[in-house]
């Protein structure tokens, strides 16, 4: 069967190009440790051709669109963000072609809450390819990650989107602070009840600084082990997330929240979420390829 | 004059010493970054001898008295921590003596809160001291740094204190995070227009995960200089903490907090209590040396 569209993931830290049908199938796909981090200036070109070049020559009427930082200004072209409300088709009318009409980045997009910006580069179309696959026209969306994005969608158009630097300030904490001398060298399963005390402790008074220092001296007491530990960490600032966005944005009763992600992380969201009283559906990885396919078929119509 | 007391501050990073007079005026100082990180274990007495041995020698009948890391697990003699509620007296009851009846380590302060406890090394000592310096018995206390810690005193005892990891956060988001990319190499002085935004965003919903990346997105869109995102994000962090803190410890209107420290620390938090509407009033380091006194006091009644 020829492919369809030709789909690209090209993030920070890796490279995903896949095959897909009309149907969102994936034919074939390719992965490599090629992201932003490890592309010199001027190479995306060179890249692109040695791990997708061969794939566009056999099927010269396919197209191929790309989202990701590669639209960032350290991208291959810069993408200007597209502002919200945003729809599938608002982001196709912002597509950045670098080679006209066969190749283009998708646009990231912006929002603004009381005079200070927000931006979004991926998850947008993650979001809109969840939505396609559930059938959904209006949700609320996050997706977990080093920064994690909660996204709006109202009427089909994402209306609204906050980051949190969960991931980020995790690791951060997990590797560099005080707190790593009292933490295992790695992180091992989940252990939920040390998770499920993480969540529902940052749900307390006090906030995140302080209940951070809680970790220590839980340590220094030997009330918990080191494993125990770092998934109570995790569990804090996930919940200090789910406590922050949730108080910003009311969940409405019966609705579901979509978490799109790694299956790990999306059963950490979706246990906190839980533990909150939200109830979360997930979708995975698949989604990306999908939002690319509802972006492609808006160039056709 | 001959000293009444040899006053140690030894802590995580350096060594102070001080003769003081009975009013607490002090006669002659010694410093040094001879702090518990550049000790070897089983050497803090020669550390101490090299310091402080010839002082001792001439004065054989004045005591010592050393606060803060000192007495760690990882300092000279571990001093176990005394509980809350405590007085003064009470922390000479737990003194832990290094050389019987002349040199002896202040012990450090537990409290418990929701079954997490609470740990403070030094701090309680320069909060009594502040309290005698002021003439109160009742009094909120904050003792910003690496650590930041709130004292409630009341009917002069210690009742409770919690600690914020806000500067140990502030080194790591300036130096180590996606945000040290938008921020000078060093801090330059304080912007107060910057300091004051980035405290009243704090106060905003979201959280301070979310109001990070407004740090990056300013900076993204060449709203500020990095120069003001540095005071910015200092803003964040020390408005989170009062934010925090004020919701869970509430001031009586007409009350002021008491804020101990060095000049430019104190000057910052001052400032964003100021904004919040809580006056304070600021002791410097000598606070610690009137602590000292005030414990040596209780073990000559």
């Amino acid at each position: 069967m020829d492919p369809h569209l030709l789909a690209v993931d090209w993030g920070t830290s890796s490279l995903r190009g896949a095959l897909l049908d009309a149907q969102g199938r994936v034919l074939d796909e390719r992965r490599a440790d090629r992201g932003l981090l490890s592309i010199e200036p001027g190479t995306w070109g060179q890249v692109f051709e040695q791990h997708f070049g061969a794939w566009l020559r056999q099927w010269p009427s396919m197209r191929c669109l790309m989202a990701g930082m590669v639209g960032s200004r350290q991208g291959w072209v810069e993408a200007p963000y597209a502002d919200c409300p945003a729809s599938p088709a608002d982001l196709a009318r912002g597509l950045c072609w670098v080679q006209p009409g066969r190749v283009a980045i998708v646009p990231g997009l912006r929002c603004v809450r009381d005079g200070v910006p927000d931006v979004v580069r991926g998850e947008e179309t993650q979001a809109f390819g969840a939505l396609q696959l559930l059938g959904l026209t209006d949700a609320i969306l996050v997706l977990p990650g080093t920064h994690s994005k909660w996204v709006q969608v109202a009427d089909g158009r994402v209306q609204h989107f906050s980051t949190h630097m969960t991931g980020e300030c995790y690791a951060l904490l997990r590797r560099q602070s005080l707190l790593a001398r009292s933490l295992p060298a790695e992180d091992g399963p989940l252990r939920p009840a040390d998770f499920d005390a993480g969540v529902a402790r940052a749900q307390q008074p006090g906030g995140l600084l302080h209940h951070l220092f809680g970790v220590r001296t839980m340590a220094l007491f030997g009330q918990r082990s080191d494993a125990s530990l770092a998934c109570h960490l995790s569990g804090l600032v996930i919940g200090e997330e789910l406590r922050a966005q949730l108080a910003m944005q009311a969940v409405p009763a019966a609705a579901r929240v979509v978490v799109i992600g790694s299956d790990a992380l999306v059963a950490r969201y979706q246990r906190a979420l839980a533990s909150l009283g939200v109830e979360a559906v997930t979708v995975g990885a698949e989604a990306g390829w999908h939002g690319l396919l509802a972006l492609a078929a808006t160039i056709d119509q």
